[in-house]
């Protein structure tokens, strides 16, 4: 089909390629580089005038980069008359700044959708954000895909017993039924309370973890501390081993050695963040959401094409 | 005056405080850190609700980190009731990719105008654009400061004799003729050729060079080349010294091993661009726009405070 594109820039050239070939087409031609004073130069190298356009970035680190680099690819793309311009962005950056903790504090998951919008995207594809209401951030459609059904998959196959599965706090407990409910397993939940200020918090579970596999799942691990300290809680309490999973490996700073040195038997993670060769572990499983993205894209495309009979 | 504030990024924290002083103010307090994964975490530390805010930031090296900075502590200032929101961008970055050069490029420097403006700034105070188009690319007020003054200054000072002032291209011919007028010399032009494809340019002097002292000026210095070639000719045209100047030292790749060995007597610049550790060296003598720039924030300042009895 010569008017479905898609193009790489530089987070996850492996992703898209697969995606690529998923959707039966061939990587879009374009040029990413540097300028000597740092500054991004993009030029495509085919025509795309006409064309569904899908362009994939995830804006992990180094994010800013990241960013800037896909706001100037869009920018490119609109002057070149793309038909639609199409951001998979199978990991959103800054979700975690999606409200005001504190005053004064800017709202930078809205900003970013207010920069997408204006550089002209029309639409965007992403997966598992960290609060569903980024979605109305945008004016634009967004379409959103869950990764619990690959996560789900893999535990299946390992045919494990007695599982619980296990969010490591309030905000995880749809994420971990919906993850239950594949792996028809109960839920449990960890209660963080901190008894009196500047006294440890205590670890609270609520449900039933002893004799049992406990699957720990969240959407984003960053630096591994919850989901390390989860982990001693689950054994603490008579779990009889532990597994964990996440969507986004962001994996920053002290992660790795976290996990290498936890109780986690196994973390299952997307390829929706590609592991550095400083982010790679025997225990981190990745798998690949390539195929889930390629067929939205093809839904997206497939939709556009016949509209465009009445164009 | 506690309606009036400057903050500071990380760009030019010493121009910046240099700014807050000849305004007579204290620099604002606010916190501009890094999470763990390389996201920009800002705060900002006191009170603006109802002021005149004016925050210090080029968008020089790395270009990238220093815009989204920039946009995520507008959109803090505008979540947190500034009266007016106001940017002191001495450098504008992507200045050069102001138009398609080839098909199928972006236009950068328009699409941080417009990002720029959708972060919610409401006006802009910058100095010597690559191109004063760009002014056109905004839809809020841009003030727009010219170095020539602060650089014909230095010039004088040093009582140079028959000096002549020489564009290193017909691009800046507008500018050498500013700078001659303060210096009450003539000018002359590098008027660069190629004579056929694949041979190497020839660089034609028009003008009178033979037995003066050259100042080059340019509006950015970036890896060197063109100046310091059109030092070489200079000297090889008669000329007895060549001075050379330029608002912005971007100054990336080789440009100062370039300087170092020129023929390159001196060269001023402004301090648009801090000179970091590795952009040393003895020829380069950098002048301060601090008062320029205070001078323009007290104008936009006296006139909002003015207006503001009529609210
Ligand atoms: N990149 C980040 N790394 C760590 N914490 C963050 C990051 N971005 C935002 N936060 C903080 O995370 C909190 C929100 O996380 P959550 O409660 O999981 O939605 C807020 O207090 C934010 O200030
Ligand atoms: N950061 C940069 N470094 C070097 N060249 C650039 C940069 N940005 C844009 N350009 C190129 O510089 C040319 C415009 O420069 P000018 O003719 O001086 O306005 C265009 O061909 C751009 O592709």
């Amino acid at each position: 089909d010569p008017y479905l594109k898609v193009f790489t820039l530089k987070s996850n050239p492996e992703l898209a390629q697969e995606i690529a070939e998923h959707v039966g087409v061939e990587l879009g031609k374009s040029s990413v580089k540097r300028f000597s004073d740092g500054e991004v130069q993009i030029n495509i190298e085919e025509s795309i005038r006409g064309c569904d356009v899908f362009v994939v970035q995830s804006t992990s680190e180094p994010v800013n980069e990241h960013i800037m680099e896909l706001l100037i690819m869009v920018d490119a793309l609109k002057r070149a008359s793309a038909r639609t311009i199409n951001i998979v962005m199978p990991y959103y950056g800054y979700a975690r700044q999606d409200r005001k903790a504190r005053s004064r504090e800017p709202i930078t998951s809205k900003l970013v959708a207010d920069l997408i919008e204006t550089a002209g995207a029309d639409r965007v594809i992403t997966l598992d954000l960290h609060a569903s209401q980024i979605q109305g951030f945008f004016n634009i459609p967004i379409d959103h895909l869950v990764g619990v059904k690959l996560l789900g998959e893999h535990f299946l196959e390992k045919n494990l017993e007695d599982v619980v599965v296990v969010s490591p706090d309030h905000g995880g407990v749809t994420r971990a039924r919906m993850l239950a409910d594949r792996l028809k397993a109960p839920i449990a939940i960890i209660d963080k309370r901190r008894p009196k200020p500047n006294v440890a918090e205590v670890m609270n579970i609520v449900g039933n973890v002893e004799g049992k596999t406990a699957i720990l799942i969240d959407d984003i691990i960053d630096t591994a501390g919850t989901i390390t300290l989860a982990a001693n809680a689950m054994m603490e309490n008579g779990a009889k081993a532990v597994y964990a999973c996440c969507t986004h490996p962001v994996l920053s700073g002290p992660a790795i050695e976290r996990i290498d040195n936890s109780k986690i038997k196994e973390l299952a993670v997307t390829n929706s963040i590609p592991l550095s060769e400083e982010k790679q572990s025997p225990k981190i499983k990745q798998l690949s959401v390539g195929k889930l993205i390629a067929e939205s894209i093809k839904r997206v495309h497939e939709h556009r094409s016949i509209s465009s009979l009445f164009d």
